[in-house]
């Protein structure tokens, strides 16, 4: 099986297409550039989902669910928005079909055109503020923390399973304020869960920044965003955090009486995260293998497989430890299928990225031990059975943390300073990674940096030192810093 | 905030309205037909999802998720199908926007029409049987049994939140089986899923039962259904279940290779149950003071209410109860805002259906006790503080048993055999309710005592007695009673 997959070196684009089809991850659809994401796909999904959602609920936000159409007036309201999502938006035009007079299958009924056309939402703040609108009137009535999972559409002229897909699950906050300092507050707070999750449980190092003006998200004053380096020197923009200022209040007149009983506009934020960061983990930890899944997201985390196959003395040990792993919260399986050989079975969790292997075999029970082996550095070890089900607890936490730093310790090999334009884009062109250099502040250098080398400015990173130099395209005056890197 | 509400008596349509509305369950949108869900009502299909889902993934269910557009011609695929929903489908014309070259806001781009246009999914059988031809070669490939989370849109003239709206969310199950009586079985074991859900947790009684083939699902070779009364004596179809023979093999080609290597058409189930079902929880148990919700589904289980505001003798009583509670496995909350009276909060807690409210006063604490009241009968007690928490779990139970014994009563009372025509119409229109009746079994009757009274065959119950008798319509020989009603 693994044999099937093309080697990174090779062709890093193709082995990422590989590891969505062979661990069943996910497969193209009839429908161009809409995925249809399988059931392991879907379990890794619904574990992060499940992670985030207590997060948010953690922090006093509420989910609620507003309609997947948007009126086309409304999306002209905000100047910037419109702008940013007018030209990639699915149009409803017609609520009915029928058939053909001409007996060609079916039309598209021309009676039933509707009188304005809907937008499928590319992402919810005007129809939510067209909303907000009647549900805000005082101060009382604020913060409103309210947070989304839904389904949005963005038409994509090139599509990428995970990464970049016509259609796409995500969850979208939108939180409205009564002050500016509290929204941009919320919009850091969120920034951090953001971060925590990619860190705590993808093991996906990421750096935390703020966008140029150029890569905002459209309608916002400041977009905070993670960014993750891929094994291919890569970066993916893998969540944001918007603080819209009152944009989208100013849009659809959403007012509230302040304490003094006067009228200002509401202050906002919105954030999302999406079925992106799958495609994000796959990328940050996968071998020429297959998948590899931190145990905190691993729909599976333990197989257990008999060797050659079942019989009585192995079923009472594997039993065993099955319960006492499930006893200790671990999802586990007992594979006991007679139809595959064992190392078919092997390669095919391997494959499925599952973190840990147990095997055990009637010679390795008289010596009173199984054979261990982990995903992640596919090392293999015998374990007394004694003990076992600790073992393999620890295990699961040691391979948490080693992804963690092995990732980190890739960005930190190809997290490079540069000091001029030659270096910088040979370094881009050759090396890939993370360049941090000199900017002189301005769209205009940016733009330019961008059409010299494919390289965008992923953030100016939140804590980055207070350091004066020059510009590597302009040699202007520099603030700090900024994270340059091809992205996806 | 009680007297908003309109009397079921006086006006149920507007009650249920009321309800949904004050109670912060669901909002109009400004697209016609659909509703944004407020975080109240989305907590509440929150709860169902959770349960509901773990209980398929016990029965060996995965999640998935295919795309939300249609290719139009698959629709066409399927004969009955395509008459069941070519006549409400949102339809997808164009992929972008432009600005209006006369200034008028954006217009349809005309040079972005799509080749062949896209329905947003009314329900998915079409794309994912035409994803399972690629899925399914061998007998080793099934059972198949899949479900997804979603949202779909069929056109609705004439729209209610909750019980019809445009686009709504749902599951949607489908499965694919080697044989007829394993499809059937798994049909089956879904439907007394649904029905253990609506009863157990809802406190929903529901008939069990098979649609005539008047009312069957769309492709469906036998469609299973649930079946509960409102209060109103009209009956809700709160699931559905579908054997779907071979007809989605067949036009889609999806063909296995069985045992003995011959080739045969696969066979199906779908299934679902959807947003519709918080519409029939309102209506079930509710009354003229708001919503009353059973204890296994309220996002809040009890709320302590300081007396007249919070002290610290007061809030002493009240923490210990609350973690006592929440120790449980209760969801609990103690309201210290002092902006509101205890009056205030009182109608606005029973209003939301809240089940059980402990009121602690400085009085009562002098006499170690306090006032405990229940949602469901409104009845109020004074309880000593010893065992308090203890009480409040055992009235908990008491109340989710009440609300399930008070609406099977309801049932029975408005539940009648009727055995000739003129007493069946007159109790149709005069009673309503379940009128349980003899019928020849041809579609012709059916449409013509629905065309005189507005009733229709809900099902034909699976426990239904062996029973000759005469039509009520045409006198013809009937081979067991069936049940009408008005519908939702």
């Amino acid at each position: 099986m693994a044999k099937e997959i093309t080697p990174r070196s090779q062709d890093y684009s193709q082995w990422y297409l590989d590891i969505v089809k062979k661990a069943g991850l996910a497969d193209n659809s009839a429908v161009r550039g809409c995925m249809v994401i399988k059931p392991h796909g879907y379990a890794i999904w619904e574990k992060m989902v499940s992670i985030l959602d207590q997060k948010f609920k953690d922090t006093g936000h509420v989910n609620a669910y507003f309609p997947l159409f948007i009126p086309k007036s409304f999306l002209s309201r905000e100047a910037q928005h419109v702008e940013g999502f007018a030209k990639e938006c699915a149009v409803v035009t017609h609520h009915r079909l029928k058939a053909d007079p001409n007996g060609n299958g079916l039309i598209v009924d021309p009676d039933a055109k509707l009188e304005e056309e809907l937008i499928v939402r590319p992402t919810s703040e005007t129809i939510i503020w067209s909303t907000y609108k009647d549900w805000i009137q005082s101060y009382r009535d604020l913060p409103l923390l309210i947070n989304q999972w839904a389904n949005v559409v963005r038409w994509e002229m090139r599509t990428r399973p995970f990464l970049r897909t016509t259609e796409f699950l995500w969850q979208e906050g939108h939180t409205a304020h009564a002050t500016r300092e509290e929204a941009i507050a919320e919009a850091l707070s969120i920034h951090d869960i953001y971060a925590d999750f990619a860190e705590s449980y993808m093991a996906m190092p990421v750096v935390k920044g703020v966008k140029t003006i150029n890569e905002r998200f459209a309608g916002a004053e400041d977009t905070y965003t993670i960014e993750a380096l891929m094994q291919d020197g890569r970066s993916l923009q893998a969540g944001t955090s918007h603080f819209l200022g009152q944009n989208f209040a100013r849009a659809f007149d959403v007012t509230f009486l302040n304490e003094n009983n006067q009228k200002e506009f509401v202050w906002a934020t919105s954030w999302g995260v999406s079925t992106r960061m799958v495609g994000g983990l796959i990328m940050t930890h996968s071998d020429d293998e297959g998948l590899v899944l931190p145990p905190k997201l691993a729909p599976l985390q333990v197989v257990i497989i008999p060797v050659p196959k079942p019989e009585a003395a192995i079923n009472d040990v594997a039993e065993k430890l099955l319960k006492e792993l499930k006893s200790k919260g671990i999802s586990v399986k007992y594979d006991t299928d007679e139809k595959s050989r064992p190392g078919f079975k092997y390669a095919e969790y391997e494959m499925k990225g599952v973190p840990v292997r147990v095997a055990i075999g009637q010679r390795d029970l008289e010596k009173n031990q199984a054979e261990v082996a982990r995903r992640d550095t596919r090392e293999k070890e015998f374990v007394p059975l004694e003990g076992l089900g600790n073992y393999v607890e620890v295990l699961l936490n040691q391979i948490q943390e080693n992804l963690l730093l092995r990732s980190l310790r890739f960005r930190q090999e190809n997290t490079r300073e540069v000091d001029d334009f030659t270096t910088f884009a040979e370094t881009i062109d050759q090396k890939g990674g993370f360049v941090s250099a000199h900017w002189d502040g301005t769209t205009e250098t940016e733009l330019k940096i961008k059409d010299m080398t494919k390289a965008t400015i992923r953030c100016i990173p939140l804590d980055r030192k207070e350091e004066e130099g020059k510009c590597i395209m302009t040699g202007k005056k520099s603030e700090g810093r900024v994270l340059f890197a091809k992205a996806y």
